[in-house]
């Protein structure tokens, strides 16, 4: 399943910074970073579930905002791109 | 249509900070924030259209990254959202 992850954490305190680079590290475990605050994931259900529930762990629910997007179909279907793509994907066949 | 919109705007010289201001504007006239650099849109393909044009003509192709997801089926099936949450479903009966 490919899974869009996007968060917004408030760093105005040490905690908030604290929680972001735990939010970012654990996303950096399961997808890629699209963008600064933006990572797609292809898992399937079990991990998905892990996944958020140790975003939810970290997340302050009264001053951060954590959202889970569902792309149903092909990827190269449900996303357009512009300007600076960090996106590799790696179920391609790598030439080297 | 059901869009998410995201970016990351290079925001470290006044030409990138007014490009910001640009690309939040014009996403503001085209759906809701939901997060700090993502919108949610519903729009048919001749706004679709038009609304990335206008983008593209707004973003450095070389500093800047904006990404367009199109989310298939009822937007309750495909987004989560944890924390702060400040979409609101303008095509729900309002009631007062």
């Amino acid at each position: 399943m490919n899974i869009l992850v996007t968060y917004d954490v408030k760093t105005e305190t040490p905690e908030g910074r604290k929680r972001l680079r735990r939010v970012a590290k654990t996303c950096l475990g399961y997808g890629q970073r699209v963008q600064w605050s933006v990572f797609e994931c292809s898992l399937d259900p079990s991990n998905l579930e892990r996944f958020k529930m140790k975003l939810l762990k970290i997340i302050s629910m009264d001053e951060d905002s954590l959202r889970i997007y569902k792309l149903h179909g092909d990827r190269e279907n449900a996303v357009e791109a512009w300007g600076l793509d960090r996106y590799h994907d790696f179920s391609d066949t790598l030439i080297l």
